[in-house]
């Protein structure tokens, strides 16, 4: 079968497509053909440098696909439309999943767009709820509103929890965007004091949740932005990983809980739960339409470093998702 | 009545005894004949430099004494004998505070015991339990254990969770004090590398709960020692309180959450709730003698500079109390 590992850690050139042997399943497991599989940051990071915790030599961790073989303690049917997140592999012809984290694609949906969901969806599902225990009608800052997990964040926080969402992003376009989403106040970075805005919209009181993808360069304005008792949640930092003097007593006297995560490196367990809740809680509302999943622009895996070098420019809004086969 | 302030923001100079009218009560307060009050870090800063939040210019956040009058609203009786938060004004012969949050002082103890548990007995357990999450058998890392809420967070987390309890201080005396009180594990942190003394007593696994006092000189050394998915409470900073160079991936990849927080500063409300949880949880393992209260020495209400002198020298174990009338 095909697929697409990396020659040596590096630029979206060192991506090449191979050929390899079909993973083999274990009795837990099914075994997908890969319809469409979709870029994150996780595989970039992994492209540049080994990530650690990733041992399939194969990249991408999440697929819309086919079953064609399952094992010997299955009870889903060759045949079933499936999605979901893998341990690495999807980026080929082929992929290997445990049974128990597969999610039926809903029936309104493409194979291009149900790859448009595991990943961002699981991740923006599990720090808005399980993480940051949103509830209703609280105040939600997402940053980096059009981007995959931004998409989908604003518009769970919007749907599940009747949230106020406010969310940043660097263009006209991604925010008028991001308000057709359900975003109630969409601000510029670029041009505007994003902690004023947000004292602004919720009466100086601060966001009591904030998801942040952005770090370092926006340490300081998040203190601003959250409210007494807020909760931060910490899941990526394209503005820089250091944070150059952090006063603890910003932390202790607005008794903020900051809490980092990453969902790749997380146990089968714990994809499992969370896979099932979200199937409880969010799937029905993309058969009803509700939530629909963002794709930006659908690549062949011919142009696979293309697709990472797309991502790397940060143009897109929502989802870069591959098509692996028909 | 004789009461504490501050002449000018400064050292333990500064303090004065001057005399003051009553405080007058509320309808739901009550007012306490003084017997005893403790000093608190809180304090200190206070005096050195006015905390905003503190808007009774009498010093003393927690008393032990008797109820001599009562609001139109309480059912408590005068003659009573109480200890509890006050919202400033305990360094004072008479104070008033809500009735909701005064605890009955445990039969077993005099008003010097009772005036140790308050502030450090509640700051502990609303850390460790409320905050911290702890559970059964888990293993927390209690640091500056000789403290007022070091040597009361052992106790409670011993008692009340059956938790390993690894502590941390600077000589072999408080370490001695901190295992006689239930400490599992000593740490001498002059003389040991302390992320590796929770390494090696955790089986590499680290510690799930960190209650930190210390903030900066310590940021790196608990990030080692924090298990993954573990929970990390700041409530002070003897350490510093600036913290150089933070590298967010490391909240990232343990999953870290991290919590600040101030008792003193929280609601009326909020005291209430936790003083009625720690009634219900806590307060009979006092009358069982399962717990006690640490106190370092005992001053006079005229000594009052040399017990914030005795607090900045570092030199107690457990709680210093003022005694103010009999």
């Amino acid at each position: 079968m095909k697929a697409v590992t990396v020659k040596q850690p590096g630029d979206a050139d060192q991506l090449q497509i191979v050929d390899m042997e079909k993973p083999g399943i274990e009795d837990n497991e099914i075994l997908v053909k890969v319809k469409a599989t979709a870029i994150n940051r996780t595989d970039i990071i992994n492209r540049k440098s080994r990530l650690e915790y990733m041992t399939n030599p194969i990249l991408g961790v999440e697929v819309a696909g086919e079953v064609v073989e399952t094992g010997s303690n299955t009870n889903i049917e060759v045949g079933t439309a499936v999605m979901g997140l893998v341990n690495g592999g999807s980026y080929a012809e082929y992929v290997a999943m445990p049974e128990d984290r597969a999610m039926a694609v809903p029936k309104a949906l493409s194979y291009e767009e149900a790859a448009a969901i595991p990943e961002v969806f699981l991740t923006a599902y599990q720090t808005l709820f399980w993480i940051g225990k949103l509830k209703e009608k609280e105040t939600v800052l997402v940053h980096a509103g059009g981007s995959g997990v931004g998409t989908a964040a604003i518009q769970l926080a919007k749907q599940i929890s009747k949230a106020n969402v406010i969310t940043t992003a660097g263009s006209r376009d991604k925010l008028e965007f991001c308000e057709s989403l359900g975003a109630d106040r969409g601000i510029n970075y670029k041009e505007q004091d994003f902690p004023e805005e947000v004292l602004q919209f919720t009466d100086q009181q601060g966001a009591e949740l904030i998801l942040d993808f952005i770090g370092a360069s926006y340490w300081d304005k998040n203190i601003k932005s959250i409210k007494v008792d807020g909760r931060w949640v910490l899941i990526g930092f394209l503005g820089g990983g250091t944070v150059n003097e952090v006063q603890l007593m910003d932390l202790m006297s607005k008794r903020i809980q900051l809490t980092g995560t990453l969902l790749t490196p997380r146990s089968d367990a714990y994809k499992k739960a969370l896979s099932d809740d979200f199937v409880e809680h969010a799937l029905p509302l993309f058969e009803n339409k509700a939530i629909r999943p963002i794709v930006d622009k659908v690549f062949d895996l011919s142009d696979i470093a293309a697709a990472h070098e797309h991502m790397e420019a940060n143009k897109n809004i929502g989802k870069i998702i591959v098509k692996v086969q028909d």
